[in-house]
């Protein structure tokens, strides 16, 4: 033993090559559940971070900006969104979100792994906390299932997914979309996040040519969240009839938010040259 | 030696408790200047890696987002911009931009280090190669002093400096931004690297304090830099007569960018709430 004064640091691997490191205190949980690894640790910079099979899906200190830019665009690009459904997400933070919405009256979380939402309810009592509220209805299932088994449901399909490894690869693809397609009303908007536009530029072309292909309205946006690879992060949203850019800031409800304004709403659109690209390919 | 295929890694720790960590090659040159410890790495994931006492500056893959963005939204807000200054910026990719203005007739580089210029030109050929250009000066001495020293003088000044530690501390106090404002003509622009929303905030509200108190248009925007500390990295405009918000897409030049566009511009200086805010604090 070299020093008594050990320092614990977890590391992450985004890509081979490249990865984000943080200083830890405890590993506060760890279990293998039914579908993943699944570990809360104590980090110095970013408080309380949630892992799943080693990648890091939210963190205490910059989990607003990830869960406020997947709920507020779409929910704001619908005219009235009254049922929401969140695909994954099982730590409630887009839940949380979209409940800001007063025009809510049910959002339904449909999350693979019950295990996840349990320990989010323990140790992110901040983000999960909102899973209580009367309008929430937690389904324990495929949301691919969810998806087929409820046609015409909802007006907002929030896709919160992990990585396209594991049990989220379908969550990926066109089956998936044209499911969501036909589970949203006929005013229905979708979000999903597409990962990172400096890292995966394939996968995010490819999405973008199928949502392109479903709906009528496709946007990408980004936002900026630190423990998520290269810091920069896409969301592909797709819109049955309302373009959000046709919507008047001035209509946008006030919301408590950290990150999203209706100020930002439009500007959200306008792309580095590199992003916009990977929406212009056939 | 437990196994003849050791792989290397890079780790850079960007505040005391979170870094980024980069699969390496070969270090390509190591020296310890009369400023500062000077490394080129090639990596895995952005090829070559220069960096500046244990900090990355530039890589060959992220370094056009850096560039192009300290160049061009000051070079755009200024009507005519004929003579340029950079500060700091040994590498070259800001000269590279400014360049690119047809405009231009001198373009300075100040940069203390003249180690940084010469292994940047051996290393980084396709960031350094418009040091060559002829309307390129180069001065080797401190921008403080070269500042003082030329009284209305510039009509664009670029401040391309390392983190605010070591040799570049007083190129983020107010002192230096007074001796922009005197080095620069009537209609004079400066635009200054300010670091981090996520972990600097504390300065870039003394910085954008600093800069309100002498320019009367001060301007915050931001850019995503993936080797940069949260991958979120701000800069801080400051400009005589002419707001960058005032400045008509389609009189913006074509220029040959992979971020930075004319449709950008203008929604560039809508923020997210949590980077706003460090502009409005007294």
């Amino acid at each position: 033993m070299e020093s008594m004064d050990m320092q614990l640091w977890y590391t992450e691997k985004q890509t081979p090559n490249f990865g984000i490191t943080a200083k830890i205190g405890q590993t506060l949980h760890h279990e293998q559940t039914e579908f993943q690894s699944l570990d809360v640790i104590e980090t110095e910079e970013f408080g309380r971070m949630l892992v799943l099979d080693g990648m890091v899906m939210t963190t205490d200190r910059d989990e607003f900006a990830y869960h406020e830019m997947l709920a507020h665009v779409g929910m704001v690009t619908h005219p009235n969104p009254k049922r929401v459904l969140v695909v994954g997400g099982g730590d409630g933070g887009v839940i949380r979100e979209v409940l800001k919405h007063p025009s809510v009256e049910s959002a339904t979380l449909c999350e693979i792994d019950g295990r996840v939402v349990d320990v989010s309810r323990e140790y992110f009592p901040a983000i999960a906390g909102a899973l209580s509220d009367p309008r929430v209805r937690i389904c324990v299932e495929d949301g691919i299932k969810h998806i087929d088994a409820h046609p015409e449901e909802y007006d907002v399909i929030l896709v919160d997914s992990t990585e396209p490894v594991g049990p989220a690869v379908g969550l990926f693809q066109r089956p998936f979309y044209q499911g969501i397609h036909q589970a949203l009303r006929g005013d229905g908007v979708m979000v999903a996040q597409t990962e990172s536009p400096w890292f995966n530029r394939d996968l995010i072309v490819q999405v973008n040519r199928d949502i392109r292909s479903l709906f009528p309205v496709t946007r990408l946006y980004t936002a900026s969240i630190p423990t998520y690879p290269s810091g920069l992060w896409s969301f592909t949203l797709g819109s049955k009839e309302r373009d959000p850019l046709a919507v008047d800031p001035g209509d946008i409800p006030e919301l408590a938010t950290r990150y999203y304004t209706p100020e930002l709403h439009h500007a959200l659109f306008s792309l580095p040259a590199f992003v916009k690209e990977l929406t212009e390919q056939e």
